[in-house]
C-alpha cells in the first residue's frame, strides 16, 4: 500500500475551480488517467488526467516542459493511445507523475500559466479505451453474491465447497470489452425453455448487468514466475467501473462444465478514468471472514491483510428507461454498496492468478466479479434483485422490470470519502441498450 | 472451401530438392507460414514458407521482387514480426500468395536464381508465435472426448445435455500461449485430496497433454454483428497443433461454477507452421452424426455440412522420457487418430462464437479441444487414456506413465493424404516438462 503523502492532503486546492466544490469526482487529491480526444476531432487519442471538469492532456502538458525527471519519462510514457507504457512503468514513475502533477495543479502554482491551455472540458472528449487488454480475467469475490446466485440454484446449499479456499476466477473476452457511453445490442443466443426439448435461438430475454470494479495490472510478471502477496499490489495500476453484461438466459444452457462463453463475450463495459492505487490509500480499511470461515492459506495471506486489505469504495447502479428519459425522471438507483465487502482482496486476486506461473502483462484487465453486499439492497445484479425474474422491481414511473428492456441506460458510480480526507469518485461507467440485430 | 487448383497438383514438384521425397511435411503443396528467424542471430522475426527443409524468407524474396499484385502485398504483410496483417488481408490475398509462391519454387521456375538466397534452413532457425493473438478460446468438438472424461466422473450420464446443441467452448489464456520447443515449469496449485477436509498446494502431480488443433483466425467481424455459415470458412487464415496442457488435480477442485482457469492457463503451446485452409482443400470430407443425433440448428446448418464439413488431419502424440532420450530410445506413441471425427466443424466453431455479436480480430486462436476418436487407441490425453490415473500406460523402456514427469517430453504431429493427393504435415509441437519452481 502506498503510504499517505502530500498528494492526499484535503486541505490541497487547485487553481481549476471546478476540482474545488466538494462534490466533483476529480478533486486534485484523486487524479484519474484516462485516453481521449475532442469529441469528433478526428485526433489521436492520448492520456489525460482529470481536474474538476477537465481534462489536463499529458502529452500537451509534457511538451510545455511541465515535467521534468521520471515524472517527465512518465507523462511521455501516456501520450500514446493506450496507457500500456506507462502501466509497465511501475509504481516509482506513477507516483512520481501523480506528485508531479498535484504540485503544478495546485492553487498558487506557477506552472498555471504553462497548463491552462493543456485543459479540454470533459464535456467536449469522447473516450477511448485506457488499455490494449491482452487478457481479460473475471473473479467472483463476493460471497454474497456467490451466495445470492448459488441459493437460485441450490437452495439447501448455495455456496460450493471451494468458494473459501480459491479466488474463483475465469477468461473472459477482451475483444469486447468497451468504453462507456458506447452502446450494444441485445445479444442473440441459445436458450432452453423450462419442459422443452430442444433449444430455441433468438435475442436474449434475461439481460442483465454486474456491477464489478475492473482492476488495470501494472507491471507484468514473466511465465513462471510467481508474484508473491507482498508485491501484488505494486503490480496494479489503478481501478475502474466495470459492468459484466450477461445473459441470463443463455447462460445456464451453455455453462456446463466449461462456463460462461457466449452469455458474457458479447460486450464489458468499462470507465474511462483509472483511478490509481495511490489515490486510494486513504480509504483502506479493515478486511475480515465471518467467525469459522477457513483464514486464507499461507500464500493468499500477508502481515497487512487484515488491517488495510479492503478499500471502502461506496458504489451504485442506476437504471433509466427510454420512457424515463423522454418523460425527463432521473435515473432511479437500484443498488447501493461498498466493495469493502468483498471476500477476497486485489492481492489475492493478482496472487492467485500467478501461483501456477500465469503471466500477466501491463495492461490487462482483472473484474472482481458482482460486488453485491450483505443486505438485500446491496444486491448487484438484476438477477439477485429479482429472485431470477420473479419478483420485479418498480421504476418510478411504474414501469416494471424482471431484466433489461431495450432503450434502458444502466449506469454505475463509485465514490470514497472518509474522515479527514477528501470525496472522490470514478466518474459513470454506462451504456444504453440497443435492439437485437435482425 | 477453396476449389481445388494447380497449387494442390500432386506432379508438381519443387526446385527443393528435400521438398520432393514424399516423406516431407513441407512439399510445394503445402506451403504453410511461420515467423522465424536463424537461431541466436538476434535478427528480426519475419514471415516464412515452408518447403522441404528450407524456409522461403517472405520479406527477402519480396526485396528481391519476386511477387506482384495482390501476392507482393500479402508478402509485404508478412515481412513484420507477426503475421496478423497477412491474416487481415482476407483469402483472396492469401490465395494470391500461395499461387505466386508454388508457381516461383517449382521445377524450373525461372525464379529460382532469385530465391535461393532467400533460403534458411529449417535446422538453424527458431520460431515466434506466427500471430499476436488477441484471444484465445478453446472448444470441445471431440463427443468422444466428452462422453471419455464425462464417464470418469458420471458413469450413468456421462454427456451433459447442451452438448449435441451447442458448440462447447470458453475463453482461455492467450498471454501463456508458447510456442513449440519452449519449456515451462510444472505448475503450482490448490488441490483437495481424497477425504481431505482442506485442500492443499503444491506442484501437480496430473499433469497431462491434450491432443488439439488450432485455428487461427483471419479476417475479424465487427462488435454486434455475426458470421453465417456460408462466410465462416474465409474467416480461418490456417490450422497449426496445439497441446493444452492441463492439471487434472487443480481442475477439479477450481472449475465449478465458472469453467477452467488455473488448471489450464500456465501453457498451452502451438506448432510454429500454420497450414492454410487452402492447402487442406484435398482432405475434406464427409461429416455426419450418429443416427438419432439431432440435425444442427439452422444457424449452424450449411449446405455443403454434410458433403465437406470435416477434414481428414490424422493426428498422433509420442511421449520420450528423460530416460528414453538418454538411451537413444524413440518417442513412443501414445495415440492415432483423426480431425475428421469431430463434431463440430470448423465453420460451426466460427458461426456459433458471433451468433451473439462477438468480435473475433485477425490473429485469434480458437483450440477445437481434445481430438478424441472412438476406439480406445484414439484417445488424445492421458486422463482418458489411463482411465483417470488408474490404468497406467507402459513405455518402452518399462517406465509407466498415468500423467507426465518432469524431463517428459511431448510432440503432437499431423499429416493428411488422400487418393491422388500428395502427403502434407504440420510439423511438430512439441516441450519438455520442467520442474516446478520452488
Amino acid at each position: 500500500m502506498a503510504a499517505l503523502n502530500a498528494t492526499h492532503d484535503a486541505t490541497r486546492r487547485s487553481w481549476v475551480a471546478s476540482a474545488n466544490d466538494g462534490q466533483t469526482d476529480f478533486p486534485i487529491q484523486n487524479l484519474p488517467v484516462a485516453v481521449f480526444r475532442r469529441r469528433g476531432s478526428g485526433e489521436a487519442l492520448r492520456g489525460g488526467v482529470a481536474i474538476g471538469e477537465q481534462i489536463l492532456d499529458l502529452a500537451a502538458a509534457h511538451a510545455r516542459g511541465a515535467f521534468s525527471g521520471l515524472a517527465a519519462r512518465a507523462a511521455s510514457a501516456a501520450a500514446g493511445d493506450t496507457l500500456n507504457a506507462l502501466m509497465a512503468l511501475g509504481p516509482e514513475a506513477w507516483s512520481a507523475l501523480r506528485a508531479a502533477l498535484s504540485d503544478a495543479l495546485q492553487s498558487g502554482a506557477p506552472q498555471e500559466a504553462l497548463l491552462r491551455d493543456a485543459l479540454v472540458a470533459q464535456a467536449d472528449a469522447e473516450f477511448g479505451l485506457p488499455a490494449h487488454i491482452g487478457d481479460y480475467t473475471d473473479f467472483y469475490t463476493s460471497v454474497h453474491h456467490a451466495t445470492n446466485v448459488g441459493r437460485l440454484f441450490r437452495p439447501d446449499n448455495p455456496l460450493l465447497p471451494n468458494y473459501k479456499w480459491v479466488p474463483i476466477g475465469y477468461h473472459g473476452r477482451a475483444s469486447s470489452v468497451i468504453v462507456s457511453g458506447q452502446p450494444f445490442h441485445r445479444p442473440i443466443g441459445q436458450s432452453m425453455p423450462a419442459g422443452a426439448t430442444a433449444p430455441v435461438v433468438g435475442p436474449s430475454r434475461r439481460l442483465d448487468y454486474e456491477l464489478e470494479l475492473g482492476i488495470f495490472i501494472g507491471r507484468g510478471n514473466a511465465l513462471g514466475e510467481r508474484i508473491a502477496m507482498a508485491n501484488a499490489e505494486s503490480h496494479v495500476f489503478g481501478l475502474c467501473l466495470l459492468n459484466d453484461w450477461s445473459a441470463r438466459d443463455i447462460q445456464p444452457w451453455e455453462y456446463q462444465p466449461l462456463g460462461p462463453f457466449l452469455a458474457k463475450n458479447f460486450a464489458t463495459t468499462i470507465s474511462p478514468w483509472i483511478v490509481t492505487l495511490e489515490a486510494l490509500a486513504p480509504y483502506r480499511t479493515a478486511w475480515s471472514r465471518p467467525a469459522g470461515d477457513p483464514e486464507p492459506l499461507p500464500y493468499l495471506d500477508a502481515p497487512t491483510l487484515r488491517s488495510e486489505g479492503a478499500i471502502d469504495i461506496q458504489l451504485e447502479v442506476t437504471l433509466q428507461s427510454a420512457r424515463m428519459r423522454e418523460s425527463g425522471l432521473a435515473p432511479h438507483r437500484l443498488c447501493r454498496t461498498s466493495y469493502r465487502h468483498a471476500y477476497w482482496t486485489l492481492a489475492q486476486l493478482v496472487t492467485h492468478h500467478t501461483v501456477n506461473g500465469c503471466n500477466l502483462q501491463s495492461g490487462d484487465l482483472l473484474g472482481t466479479g458482482t460486488l453485491s453486499g450483505p443486505t438485500a439492497d446491496e444486491m448487484g445484479a438484476l438477477l439477485e434483485l429479482t429472485a431470477g425474474g420473479k419478483q420485479p422491481v418498480t421504476l418510478p414511473d411504474g414501469e416494471q422490470r424482471t431484466f433489461i428492456e431495450d432503450g434502458d441506460r444502466v449506469a454505475l458510480h463509485g465514490h470514497c470519502a472518509a474522515p479527514g480526507f477528501v470525496r472522490l469518485g470514478f466518474g459513470a461507467c454506462e451504456a444504453t441498450l440497443l435492439p437485437a440485430r435482425t
